[in-house]
C-alpha cells in the first residue's frame, strides 16, 4: 500500500518508521525539509496511486482544518482523508462534510501509544464508513500492535475521535486515584518505603496496570518525588470528556474531579479559597489580615466556634 | 436563675455578658484571675442554689474532659452539666456516663453565633434528657435571639453537637459555593465589578443569605481580595461530618469537596499531583525534569497525545 | 417611560403589573390573545414613542432568536432590546451583532425572583452600552425591590446573562449542601425532630438564608418528605456554568457535583454503577447474577478481600 | 516449614493448597469439620514445631480479635501470629499489644489475589518486626507470585493491612473511571459497539490494565450489561480510606467520590435529592406534589428562571 503521511513529528515520523518496516511504502511531507520526503503537499499527492490516502497528523484546530481544506483541493473523488491527531470529535464532522463535496472520504482516528508506540505499536479508534476504513485498513494493521489487537472502527466519522477522548477521561481519574492513594501513603507515618508498596501491587493485585508500571519506574527513579514539581497540564481532551458528560446527563463525579485537581495544580493562588478565607474573617470577627502575617494552623478552631484556651 | 459559667474567653465571656443583661445571676470561673468571679471551680459550685447548673465552655477533647470529671467531682444528684464547647458526639456519650455514676444530668449544647451572638443572640442545639434541659431552659432562652428562635432540643444527649456538626458541614459546603462563583467572575473577562454582581445578590434573589451578607462586606473591604492569602483552616467538625456520612452511608460530594478543597489550600506542594506529573512524564517519554526547569504550559497538548507542530 | 414587553406568561405577566404600579406604561404582546395587550409585535412598535424599548421575555434559543430578528426589522436607530430571558451569554454576543447591524442598542439582562418577584421585587443582572442601559433604567428601577439593591450593570453585552448563570450554578450547590445535611440528620438515630433543627438554625446561625427558610417551610408542610419523589431537574444554568468553569480553567467541586447528583437523581437505572457491579463480579470470581437475584448486603465483604465465616 | 492456618474459606481454603503445593506443611483449622484437619485451635498449636507460626484468616472485628486472644494464650514467647484478614490496621495494633505481653510476635498481612490467588498467587504486604517477618517468610514465597514480586515489609504493625487499604481506595476509583467513562460511550448516540472500544484499549494505550480486561470480559458475556443492577456493596477499606485521608488532612476527591457513589447506588430513595426537589418547588412557587404525580422532565426549565411558552 502507498500512503500520504501529513506531519513527521515526534509520532509522525515513528509512525512512517513503523508502516515502512510492516512493508508499506510512505510519502512523508512536514514544513520542515530535513525531515520531509517530498517539497510539497501537491508533491506528496502526486506520487500516490488511486484511491489516494493521506494520513493527516498534525496538531488539533487550526492546522488540522487548514490541511484537510488544502488536501480537499488536491485529492479527488474515492480518495481518503484521515485525521489522526487529536481533533475534537465535533471537528470531524465539519472536515468530512467539506471532504464529501468532493466525494473525498474522510476517516477520524484517534490514536494512543506515544513514544512507546513505535515498538509496542499503536491503539487505534477509527471513525468513518466502512468502504473509506477499508481504504485504510492495510495502515491501521502496520501501526496496532498485531492482528488481534488495538484497533477498532468505533461507529461513524467522528466516532474514533469520540473513543480516544473517552480513553483520556478515563486515564485522568486513573492517575489521580494512584496519585491520592500515593499522598495518603506519604504522608502518615506508617510505610516505611512507599515506592516498594506501589511495586509489590505490579502483580497479582486488582489495580496493576501499565500506568502503575510508569508509576513504580517513576518513585524508582526519585523516591518521594522531589524532584517533580505537583502540576500537571490538560490537554482538550478531559475537558471534552466532561462537556460530553454534561450535555449527556452522565454524572461523572471523578473524572471531572480530576480535571479540576490540574487546574489547581496550576494555581499559584486560588481565588476561590480567598473566598472562603474571608468569610471565615468575617464571621470570625478577625481583623482582615494582610497574606503574609497569616499564620497557617490546621488545628486551630474555626472562627464560628466557641474556643477558650484558659478555664 | 443562678448559673455557673466555666470558661471565659471571646465565647464565654460575651455568653455571661448576655446571660447577665437578661437578670441571670452568673458566676464565671477561668484560669485567668483578670477575668474569674471566683478563685476556683469549688468556690464557683459553692455559690449556686441547687439544682446546680453548670455550663462548660472550655477547649474540646482534653480540657473539657477534666473539666467534666471535676465538676463530677464537686456535684451531687440532681445538678446539670452543660457542654457548650465544640466536643464531639462521641464525647458527650462518655461524659453523661460519667456523670450519671453520680446522678448528675448531663447535656450538650451547640452554639453558633461567633462575636456577632452578643449582640444579635446565639443559636443554641441542645441534647440531653427533658428533664435537665428544663433546669438550663432560663440560661437557653437568655442566649437566643428571641423567644421564638434560635434554640432546638434536638434529642438525646450528643444530639446537640451532633446538630452542630451538620450545620458547619453545610457552612462549608455553602461557602465553597459562593467562592467557586467568585472565582468563575473573577477569572472571566465579562465582569466589570465582582463586588457589585455580589451585591445586587443581596435582595430578591434565591442565594441570599447572611454569608452573602458577610462575602459582600469582604469584597468591599478588599476589591478582589488581593489582601488575603487562599487558605483556610478547618475545625474538626466539617471532617467529623463527613466521617459520619460515611458511617451511615450517606453520598456526601459537596461537603467532602469543600472539606479537600481546604486541605489543597494550605500545601505547598501536592503530593497527589507530583504522582500525576511523574506519570505523565514516564509515559510521554520526557525526561524527568527537576521542578525549576518545568514551564506551567496549560496549552500544552498531553503527552499521550501525537502532535506535530510542524507540518 | 414607555416600553414594549413581548412575553406575558407567568413570569412577564408580573412584570407588566409591577412595572405598571411603578408608573410605567406598559405594552404588552403575547400570542395568547387573552392576556395580550395588541395584536402583533408591529402593532406593539407602533405604540412606543421613539427611542423604542422592547423588553423580550420569552423562552432562550430559537423562540428569542426569533423574537429578536423580527424586532430588528421593526426597530430603528437608537432603539433598544433587552433580553430578559435565560439566553445563554453567547448568545447574547449574537443578537447584540445582528441588532448592531441596524443601530439598534442591546441589553441582555438577567432576573431572578420567581413569583414572589411581583410582590418582593426582581434582582436584575444588566450587561451592554451604558446607554442602552439608560434608556432601560426606569424599567430596572420599577422591578428591582427598592432604589438601593437588586440591580446591576455587570458589564459589556453577555455579562448580565453570565452573572445571572453564575447565581444558579451557585444556588445548585447551596441546595446541594443543605440537603446533604439534611440526608445525614434523617439517616443517623439520633435527632428527634430534623424540622425543628433546621428551623433553629434560621436565626443567629452562619447558615441562614431564604433557602433555609423554604427547607423550612416545606418540612413544616411535610415532615419527613415523604410526599415529594427525590428527583431534580436541571436548567441550562448549571450546565453552562461548569462548561464556562471548564473553558476558564476554574476548578469547581462542589456546584458540578451538585449537577450530577441532579443527573444522578433522574436515572431509573446507573449504567456506571452497572459497571462497577460488574467488574466486582469478575475479579470476585462469582456467577454474574441476574439482576433480581442479587440482593444488596452493604456489610458484604468486598470480592477482593479473603474472608471466612467459619473459624 | 510447618505453620498453622486458621479459617479455611474460600480464600483459606486456597492459600492452604498453594502452600502445600510448595512444600509446606499446613495444619488447617476451621470451625467446619469437613475442611478441617484437626478438632481445636489447641490440636493445631500442638502440631506445630516451634517457634509456632499460626496464620489466621477469619474475618475482621470479633472474629479476628476472639482468635488471636485465644491463640495468646496457646502459644508463648519467640512464636508468631500473622493476621491475613481484612482487620483495620488500628486493630492490628491492639492485637499487637496484646501478644507482646507473652512476647508473642504479630505480623499484620493484607492479601490480594481473590479466587484467582491459587493459581497466580497472591500479592502480600506485611507489618510487623523484621525477626517475626523471617519467620514467616517461607509461607509469603509460597503465596507470592513468584519470588520478585508481589510481596512487601511495608513497615511496622499495621503498615500492612494499611498498604491493602489504600491498595482497595485506589481500586475503588479506578472502577469508578472505566464506570464513567463506560457510561458516556453508551448513552451518547456515536459509538456502534462499546464493548469492542474497550476491547481495542487492552494492548497499546494507556489505560490498559488487569481491571479493564475484566470490564472487557464481562461486556463480552453481557453487552450492556442488561442482566446486572447498577448498584455495589463497599467493604469496610474503602470507608477507611477516605478516613485515614481526612484524619491526615489529605484531599480525595476520586476516591471518596467513588465511595458515595456506591452509597447512592443502594439506595431506593434519596433523601438529598427530596430535599433538593422541595426546595425546587417552594421557590418556584409549584404547589407540592404527590411523588406519583411528579412527571421527570430534565429539559423543563429551573423554577427560578422567567419563561414563557407563549409569544
Amino acid at each position: 500500500m502507498h500512503i500520504g503521511l501529513v506531519g513527521l513529528g515526534k509520532m509522525g515520523g515513528n509512525m512512517r518508521t513503523r508502516m515502512r518496516n510492516a512493508g508499506l511504502t510512505v510519502v512523508g511531507y512536514d514544513r520542515n525539509p530535513d525531515v520531509s520526503d517530498v517539497g510539497s503537499l501537491e508533491e506528496m499527492v502526486q506520487q500516490l496511486p488511486e484511491p489516494k490516502v493521506v494520513w493527516v497528523m498534525v496538531p488539533a484546530g487550526e492546522p488540522t482544518r487548514a490541511t484537510v481544506t488544502e488536501l480537499v483541493e488536491l485529492l479527488g473523488e474515492g480518495d481518503v482523508i484521515v485525521d489522526g491527531g487529536n481533533s475534537r470529535w465535533t471537528d470531524d464532522e465539519k472536515h468530512a462534510a467539506i471532504a464529501a463535496e468532493k466525494n473525498i472520504g474522510y476517516v477520524d482516528c484517534g490514536v494512543s501509544g506515544g513514544v512507546w508506540g513505535l515498538d509496542n505499536g499503536y491503539a487505534l479508534m477509527a471513525g468513518g464508513d466502512a468502504d473509506d476504513i477499508a481504504k485504510v485498513q492495510p495502515a491501521f494493521d502496520a501501526l496496532r500492535p498485531d492482528e488481534e489487537s488495538g484497533f477498532v472502527h468505533a461507529g461513524r466519522v467522528g466516532a474514533g475521535h469520540f473513543s480516544k477522548m473517552v480513553h483520556n477521561g478515563i486515564e485522568y481519574a486513573m492517575m489521580q486515584a494512584y496519585a491520592e492513594g500515593f499522598e495518603l501513603l506519604e504522608k502518615v507515618d506508617m510505610v516505611d518505603d512507599v515506592t516498594e508498596v506501589f511495586n509489590s501491587w505490579r502483580t497479582g493485585t486488582v489495580v496493576r496496570s501499565w500506568l502503575l508500571d510508569l508509576l513504580v519506574k517513576a518513585l524508582q527513579d526519585d523516591p518521594g518525588l522531589s524532584k517533580i514539581r505537583g502540576y500537571a497540564e490538560d490537554s482538550g481532551e478531559g475537558r471534552w470528556t466532561v462537556e460530553a458528560a454534561i450535555d449527556n446527563a452522565v454524572p461523572m463525579h471523578t473524572i471531572a474531579a480530576s480535571l479540576f485537581a490540574r487546574f489547581t495544580s496550576r494555581q499559584e493562588e486560588s481565588p476561590a479559597m480567598q473566598a472562603v478565607a474571608a468569610m471565615r474573617q468575617q464571621f470570625g470577627g478577625h481583623a482582615v489580615q494582610a497574606a503574609k502575617e497569616t499564620g497557617v494552623d490546621p488545628a486551630a478552631p474555626d472562627p464560628d466556634e466557641p474556643t477558650n484556651p484558659s478555664a
